[in-house]
């Protein structure tokens, strides 16, 4: 019997937003596009901030106005507050994505209070969402570590898992901000959160930073994990390490969860030609092994 | 109660085998010395085979001559035939290593005769050693699948590693040598394999080529497998498939297995110094995000 599991492709927004040169309209669309047609039903499309804070961001409503929708995919959106779930909706969005973090410092220095006061921040999106009939997704930032404060207890993450779930978050995305977990602080987290919070509400959302996230995918799906995030081509990078590697390179965990006998819905194929295309856009090589290696093995 | 891990670094020899640029005498010595500085206690120093296929470790009788030996440290090389491991014992080699695979083509392609005829061939070295008072440890390649014939079943690779075993092979080293396995595969390798020979007497050594080699030493060590092979930044290369990775990076299994509270007797950040510095000697970026990361964080 094979699994089922979702992935939820990332690079448009987390992935793109963390990138320095901007990247025009029509690229994300035709991004967010080849990924539909790779098989991908997730896709976060944009983030409703502040264009002074995101700026790679500021073309949001542009994006979701132009945006062609596939039957069957969603093209869930970040709203970090009211106005922003606002204009999301009003963009046309129908799922968003708040996001939270599990470490004080983090919160204060990220998004400028603390992890309580953007949990009260929440309450009106949450509010209005259920108002509007919109999903909303929850995002955990530093479950393993955090750049300022390092080591993160398990039972602050699932605290904040729990809030998340508890306010109507369908599901809480844990992620491994700086990359730094392996698979034991990874699976003393998920034990901690799973007690607050049922398995099938929870996603993994690993960073590749210390080349970690391959084997924390792995001893998360082995835990039971079914919704996993990740970037095409390891999109993003590190803001928190120069030149260091950010997200997850898509290819990478489809690769790993197809030979684990999971069912993705991806086609491998396509998928990594939409890495290799959105790499020569930006002029690089891609940010995944499998991509690279099956390139390599065509030629 | 933390388990202790061997790490066989194989840099100097598989990974700088498959470099295309010659790398001098000095700066091999240099390597190894620098690996044993950072507490490597297995160093494969280099290959007695001819120039002529492997003009890359011409030097060896050159190195090992000149090789500075420290207390605890072993230098093993490889030695593919009875004149090759004369030629190593007469260079002062005190543990040789033979190669087998687990696939006829392989087996054919690589070394040119058929595995039967390999393991014939290493019945004289076996022999001599056990005279000279030489360890010798075996190779098999192709654990999980090979580049001419696709997936290997795991029952010939416990074969192999069987009469490897038998013939008095101290250890045994699985290589999947194209890096295309993931958990599943390599556990189930691992499963027939070890119904043969003593988990004790094996070690994995797994490729990056996609991605999956940090996966598959977590599952083995999981599984109960104690010693691991890599290269100090990943030295080496992929010769089936041109410019995709080959060798895991040290640092990568080493920060790994320290995570999982394993006793490597390396010093990472050491370590990680050596990684900055080969690859600077060789021009290009350590193959580790171990190594990126943690220049990363400094910078």
């Amino acid at each position: 019997m094979s699994r089922s599991v979702r992935i939820v492709e990332v690079g448009p927004r987390d992935g793109l937003q963390n990138e320095k040169q901007p990247v025009s309209t029509d690229v994300k669309l035709e991004l967010i596009g080849r990924l539909a047609d790779a098989g991908l039903r997730d896709i976060e499309a944009t983030a409703f901030v502040s264009p002074k804070w995101v700026p790679q961001m500021a073309d949001h409503a542009d994006l979701m106005q132009r945006l062609q929708r596939r039957e069957g995919v969603n093209y869930p959106v970040l709203a970090p507050n009211l106005k922003g779930f606002e204009a999301a909706v009003a963009a046309g969005a129908k799922e968003v994505a708040v996001f939270a973090a599990a470490s004080e410092s983090f919160s204060q220095k990220n998004i400028n209070c603390s992890i309580a006061e953007s949990l009260a921040r929440f309450e009106p999106v949450m509010a209005a969402a259920r108002a509007a009939g919109v999903k909303v997704r929850g995002y955990v930032s530093c479950v393993v570590a955090c750049p300022y404060e390092g080591p993160v207890a398990p039972v602050r993450v699932a605290e904040v898992a729990a809030r998340l779930h508890g306010m109507g978050c369908y599901e809480v995305s844990l992620g491994d901000t700086i990359g730094t977990g392996t698979p034991a602080t990874v699976l003393a987290m998920l034990e901690a959160v799973a007690d607050r919070v049922p398995l099938e509400r929870l996603a993994g959302h690993f960073h590749d930073t210390w080349g970690m996230a391959v084997a924390n995918v792995y001893a998360a799906y082995d835990f039971g994990l079914s919704v996993f995030d990740a970037s095409v081509s390891g999109l993003g990078g590190c803001p928190y390490a120069k030149g260091a590697s950010g997200n997850v390179a898509t290819e990478d965990i489809v690769y790993l969860l197809q030979g684990l006998g999971a069912d993705t819905g991806v086609d491998l194929g396509k998928l990594t030609e939409c890495s290799a295309w959105i790499s020569s856009v930006l002029g690089r090589e891609p940010g995944s092994k499998v991509t690279r290696a099956m390139r390599a093995a065509c030629a």
